[in-house]
């Protein structure tokens, strides 16, 4: 079949569709990083990472994927054997937990069904029983890209000092930071770990991790070897603006580009955008009568949805008729998901518009691969986001 | 208000939306155009724009906008005082009209309403009555963008060749050229004035004429003054694959990425794309219960839909409000029809989805703006669009 | 010969090499030219005209190249027959006064060998002998970029004050505009023609005029036919930003940005920067042995400077030989010159390294081509500098 | 001082300048990497490396800077205590020293002076030593960045087959791959570690090991932990053309475009324009009366040439002058050589011109430094091209 014209649909959960502003800024002639204009640079794209991150504290900024900084985040702070508590939130906290393991800790998993975000409670009760403090670090998914529940960081924060406990509470915001509320200083998160091809709109290949004192201080005690994702060296370089060895300078222009549109369109504008497109494509989905895989309605996410298919249907050929008639991607279920789930990305550089079009894709699409459904999704799309445009519109007049 | 984030749906009709590897062609360091590698360039999109006009005689390239080529075609062929046969199909008839004028022709113009395509009867008519072949050319609009009205060249052909009358067929594709059908030698035109922002997907900035040899020889004994324009020196220099003067060569660079992806898609292609488009817009226009401006259903355009404003209610107004709160650029109404329709283009390097996202976005705007109208124009829409997609999924499947 | 790896040098005078800084801000999105973003575009790059042709007078785009505006000068001012003086500078004056002729000017031609700037003594004879003030514009180029001379404009003008002459002052502007002293208003000229691919650093594909109010007076009661040049079209559409056909958006993109490149470094600057380029060219030329083609050292231009080939060596295949084996162009011979003078152009976005490489590649292509020389010339370019560089070092010190 | 306008000399020793054909290739969109198109760019680029490698054997690709590629030919290979043997040619070599110790490796490290290549025959004497064959893994540097020494591969293989001795051969290609000649299989070379941001004429941001089965064999009883760096799952998903974690997909896409100009060019013709260059550069810098670091002629590299300052002069004052002066970046003194030498970096998409603008910028910035030097570097550099260019206009003119 021809490749569609036009502009391919990007809806994965991640990468998001890279505005052609940042992909300006990413082919500027790469600089000598060690140069003074490259420690402007730096300086710059660092300080506006803490912006992101809510947070007056360190954040780190690898030449790697996110998967990167969750290696960073465990070889700075933990030592072989040590004890942790994580939440089988869904695919990428069994990956996270894989990678705890193949680093020797011993991985406390607080088992779940992939379709409910991290119960606080449930992390809280473990804390209590660990009288004897062996458990150090609480590890968490905030959003799971894979089913699309967000989990309640504050509220993990509260059983953490319900339980008074002192582990360190390990956040994993690779696709939150910069679509959903994340505040890495006011709830007292010591690592947040994240990457660019998010929220950040950036292409992959740039990791982040956001650092709290009490974590500087474990990682000097941290016994486990590090060389490349060591924190002393990066954090000495980055004083200056550089860093200890070649960083993805071109990368970081984009970086410095992203940031500066986050800025002027305001976080807080950013989040509401996210949350008004969710709604939308929640309205969607169930006009057509389809499941959401996420069952809390209060953790359903505001960055991507994860719909079920219907019994005997499988999604990965639904997906493959949409990229062939519409050009469009839709993310694949991972893990036990394969083939019931797809995933909906509505995250970073997009709009009202862009979604509709997706959500006709999908709409077309399931009626193109037979797939049990009722049209209308789009039209309750809209309905759904009518109030809000209404309001916009009046503050637009007065 | 805060403008939206994503992409800005540029759906106005021209300029169309530049597909991103044509602006990454365009980018190219500029050449020195006397060079060699300047003269492999030339011929290239010489011979390129030949196969999109379908046509082995000369096509002439100017860096100037489309209005420029509107000039050539005049000062070429005729000489003062000549009497020239149009049709006022709409605004650009009606501009065309006026540099004829300005340059001292005699111009009988066949008056119209703007809801109708031009009528080869009544241009036949016209021609049997010149008994003397005063008329030295027959200027028609091939797809009159101010109106969504195509008319039939290869029946206005038709219609010269029954009233046996030897007048010169000049032709604005100016809107059609890439995205309707239209054929050069097939049809006889003598002269074909087109541009680059609409169906080629370019910017502004370069127009086009494709001559006949009788165009040709006409302008040898054609005694308007002209110097730029002249079709002499340009054949000459064209030859080698020059310009005789500087060409707009980074336009020149996205024209020959743009020919290369209209002849991966093929023509018949986007043609037929184009067709499918236009047939679900005006699948959604009915359902809205609005009034297409163009009055024939066998003349409107694959190229754009005017849609009139139900009475009193402003269509500049509704534009700015869905520019507003949608991010969206919709065509506005020109002349007489100003502020009486509003334009959805869907030309160019667009697709379902695009349009799915352009079609949702009036129809939010008609409900945000108070526009009297029934819901449900998108799900007409993607009906409309549903057995074309069901055959192409057959087709895939084979 | 395979094609050598890194940067091409762009070495003829004009186009000159784009900086990519303009090269990526004409890869953005095209836009509305009806919309509102597009109105403060327009009203931004007229506004920026304005200040590099420093006039506070209007300054028109056209999408076109400068030929086009050597024929907006024309139409718009004189009437058939119209007598102007115009004068033999070299190719460029010659094809400026082909053009006149084709549009029915009589035109009185001062005669000169190319190797001269415009005569002001001889301007001013010819106009005092015209009592009847009977020519209409004294019409010469600034620089000629045929031969690398720049006449004095500010002298020209005095000659007309001195003659009592009412005739139009009309000046080619194009290889001189944002390279060299050029002053609009102070030197009371008529109309100025330019082009956006030279001193404006922007590809081929725009030209502009700045006219004066006597000008615009003159363009009323011209008797010349025009409509693509009219200037009251134009002048109506541009107050509020917008333009009366389809401007070349994209190009618009980049003369913003360019724009502001000579905003920031300063016109003064920019032109100290041509000289001092200019001036280690000549150093180099003279130490090859050498002759420089303009003869005259007061009028030797910053722009680009054309060197005479020794007798029995053929420019062209010297210029065949560096750019096989050094990847440089360097400008042709043209018209009478052809095959006897190469033209090394040092204008727009260069600097003194980039000269240096192109006066390496000068010497060796010399060597290669078996061209008779002195080596060294590159010494003696350096030596030029050192003065400049040595007071430049002590600035920034200080 | 104002910044200098027009192209900025990047001529440190990585990262090289990157061919606007890369930038463009690298602003494509974003895909989906789960997607089948992702797949196709996948094998392309990991077949292309292999070329460069010039191995058949796999070649894994990081998102990371060669940092990360260092760290992953540890930890994959070798277990805590392993005992390897390291030859001190410069900074690099000292800090992937550095890098093993804090992994637990006992490092064994030849010392060196910096200005010589590694010796094969002191190779050779330590492994004869190791009767019990200890020694795990021989860990040298091919071009050492610091010094511009490059150091006899297959001699030093040579070295260990005529000691008899089952060590792994460890070789840092980082700045000579692509740019020097390197013979992955035929030298027998196990784990080959390199870098996206030198010869290969990217930006930074990617890595790459070559690695031999053997290799592969020992890393299955490797007992360093590992994860992010881990060689089973990326060979897993490396098989579809996919990678086990998110890959840098828009430096992927500049990958691919720099493979295919690699490939256009040819290796050999790579690597005799390095030699060439360096050639005119070492002729400069013996012109000026200035010592090249490295002291042994064979062993001097064709990547950058490091310039001994005279006593009582500091490199980084020099290097500082020249950025302000000429906005060109010479590269610093790395550790001990810190303020004692400059370096010049000609590898990378660099040709004879931008070479003689750089030697242009060294001369003059040694005498607006005042250091004692003189003049005719350039001069003596055009000489040592000389008979090259001539021969190659002889093969041309064949």
């Amino acid at each position: 079949m021809a490749k569609s014209t036009g502009r391919h649909f990007l809806q994965v959960p991640g990468p998001s569709p890279v505005p052609e502003r940042v992909l300006r800024a990413m082919a500027m002639p790469v600089i000598d990083h060690r140069g003074p204009e490259f420690a402007r640079l730096g300086e710059e794209v660092l300080r506006g990472c803490q912006s992101v991150f809510r947070t007056a504290q360190p954040v780190i900024i690898y030449p790697a994927s996110g998967t990167g900084a969750w290696e960073a985040a465990i070889v700075n702070t933990l030592s072989p054997g040590d004890r942790v508590l994580m939440v089988e939130t869904g695919h990428f906290a069994t990956l996270w937990r894989q990678m705890a393991v193949k680093w020797g800790i011993d991985v406390d998993f607080i088992a779940g069904d992939w379709r409910h975000a991290a119960d606080p409670a449930a992390i809280e009760d473990k804390l209590r029983r660990d009288a004897g403090h062996a458990i150090r670090a609480v590890m968490v998914v905030h959003n799971e890209t894979s089913t699309g529940a967000i989990s309640p960081i504050a509220e993990i924060r509260a059983a953490l000092d319900r339980a008074g406990h002192p582990a360190l509470l390990m956040v994993d915001t690779i696709s939150s930071l910069g679509s959903a509320d994340y505040r890495h200083d006011e709830w007292r998160v010591d690592v947040a770990v994240s990457c660019s091809q998010k929220g950040l709109m950036l292409p992959p290949g740039l990791s982040f991790v956001a650092v709290s004192q009490r974590a500087l201080t474990a990682s000097r005690s941290g016994r486990l070897p590090r060389s490349y994702w060591g924190w002393d060296d990066m954090l000495k370089a980055n004083a200056g603006g550089y860093f200890p060895y070649t960083p993805s300078t071109n990368l970081l222009f984009g970086l410095r580009e992203a940031l500066a549109m986050l800025d002027e369109e305001g976080l807080e504008t950013v989040f509401a955008r996210h949350a008004r497109l969710a709604t939308a494509t929640r309205a969607a989905v169930r006009a057509w009568g389809l499941e959401i895989l996420c069952q809390e309605a209060d953790h359903r996410s505001p960055v991507l949805t994860a719909v079920v298919m219907p019994d005997g249907h499988d999604a990965d050929r639904f997906r493959k008729i949409v990229l062939d008639l519409f050009d469009m991607s839709l993310g694949t279920g991972l893990g036990k998901l394969a083939g019931k789930v797809f995933r909906i990305g509505h995250l970073g550089a997009i709009n009202e518009l862009t979604l509709m079009g997706t959500l006709a894709g999908v709409e077309m699409g399931l009626a193109a691969a037979g797939v049990p459904h009722r049209s209308g999704g789009i039209v309750a799309a809209m309905e759904a986001l009518c109030p809000e445009t209404s309001s916009r519109l009046h503050a637009s007049a007065a």
